[in-house]
């Protein structure tokens, strides 16, 4: 028999967020700590061995109620191995076998899995697809990250790196992109290519609420053209609405190739909200075609930063 | 215990081929009939049966020693319930129950499958992904269709419909599509497409060996094309390079989606060989990251025509 609680851990290189989840995948407590990343591989194991005992400690529950613990880590990293392989912001962690040392660490039974695929899956599991079995998320955040979720299994890809749609190229030649590539999805729709593409064209010379700011090299970001946009400033629709043509292209071709039921958008651009999701669902309209009935329904993510907690520990429940 | 051979019909609106399959996807023995399509769906069915008797009684065995009938045809249709909804080329056929009419007048089990998922699984048993678990195909032909295979398994999606690569979107505002769509891979990579941007460029007033022909309104194909590339036209070099582009500007999309260790590319474009290899093979390189060690193998084809009734076979067997 399998316990009923299992915890989820969210491995950031500011904090590590944990929770306990039971198995209907709610999350009924949650703990955060600072992750001390500076520190290397060892001292963050520490630290998250640490959220861990605080969790069950003040849980109440004796720690064989618990069964497993899920991390969502970034990565590369690899899901079969448990090892991350790098991660820019944890100092140290190169090739780090965390899932058996997290393992001997706590006594419980580890699951190590890509942030993005964590947060895909508790979106599926208990947010904005869970009423569907097959999901795409896109996670509009610093850059743009992503899940698959195909009949209620996570597609990892054979190389364990599937579900990249930010670097899916959706502008042939477009905007060049670190990863290598040219016209990648977060060049244009991530929160900072938002204010880039801004700054770009106030700077090329259009007229924009947020040219002063642009001539003076202060910093803004994508609520400042939210802003703008909402005070009816010209360039900041134009670049908004472009965001959304650009969104809607991608989905067009995750709609194509995948037939998802369920396309959901995370991140910290869902705090745009209706001027999101309208602006996605109207352009999808307009570029997708229309001789068959497999539409995705577009939504916002609803878990907010909750969702990689508890994808985590639901995918730990459920290799259990 | 199930039998060791199984029947695959690969239904199109001129000709229906059949073949036997033992359980190691071989072909042992086929045979075609004209299909008849102006008969109507009560005709075809007649013929399909035909077709069926005649491949049994040439194998020499008992009719109990096939397990199942797989049929690969022309959509959209339901795998789940049987149904061929539509096919442009086969008139009558309209919400057409063909699965369980033909599996009434055969005594056989029947699997109705959309022809180019079939065919891709075809090349997944027995042609050139035969070493891999995950694979994409491109079938290039008067259109462009697909097929995805993903551990193992057709994913065909919750709208029946997935797979439909060539009307992703790889030129945002681009060419119509007549599905409703700009830009779609199959207005650019199709063997019929290839051969339209040609004549286009051409009427536009670029110089090409091709040219008169375009002026005098005389038909060709990719072909003539690919010919007048071969004579060192720079017109039809110049189109045949971006058709190399497109496809792997596509292939770019499907690795970061799904990661596949295979893509295939089928249909009568492989006829150009190494030309169309080889160009897609150095666009992916240039388009694609080098950040991750995650790029499909890009193969040609290997079945040819009879990818479609090997794939419907191995489905059928699959599902017996």
């Amino acid at each position: 028999m399998t316990s009923t609680y299992t915890i989820g851990v969210d491995l950031g290189g500011t904090n590590i967020k944990g929770g306990v989840c039971d198995a209907a995948h709610q999350l009924l407590s949650q703990h955060t700590l600072p992750t001390e990343a500076p520190g290397g591989f060892e001292h963050v194991l520490g630290r998250m061995a640490q959220l861990v005992d605080e969790l069950v400690e003040r849980s109440g529950m004796p720690r064989d109620a618990f069964d497993a613990i899920g991390v969502g880590a970034p990565g590369p990293l690899s899901h079969a191995r448990g090892i991350i392989h790098a991660a820019p912001n944890l100092p140290g962690f190169v090739d780090a076998p965390l899932r058996d040392r997290f393992s001997e660490r706590t006594g419980l039974r580890v699951a190590l899995e890509n942030d993005a695929n964590a947060a895909a899956y508790g979106e599926f599991v208990a947010g904005a697809a869970s009423d569907a079995r097959s999901m795409v998320m896109l996670t509009l955040g610093t850059g743009v990250g992503g899940g698959v979720v195909l009949d209620g299994e996570l597609w990892r890809g054979p190389f364990d790196n599937a579900g990249e749609v930010g670097h899916m190229i959706i502008e042939p030649g477009g905007r060049p992109c670190p990863c290598g590539q040219r016209g990648c999805l977060e060049r244009y729709a991530s929160a900072n290519a938002v204010a880039e593409r801004l700054a770009e064209a106030a700077a090329g010379g259009e007229v924009c609420a947020l040219g002063s700011k642009v001539a003076r090299g202060e910093a803004f970001d994508a609520r400042d053209v939210l802003a703008a946009r909402a005070d009816g400033d010209a360039l900041a629709r134009r670049i908004w609405d472009e965001t959304c043509r650009y969104l809607a292209l991608c989905m067009v071709n995750l709609q194509h190739l995948l037939n998802p039921e369920v396309i959901v958008l995370a991140g910290g651009l869902i705090n745009a909200g209706d001027v999101l999701l309208s602006g996605v669902r109207s352009h999808f309209q307009t570029e997708s075609w229309k001789i068959a009935p497999d539409h995705p329904d577009i939504r916002l993510a609803t878990l907010g930063t909750n969702a990689g907690t508890i994808g985590a520990a639901a995918l730990a429940h459920r290799e259990a």
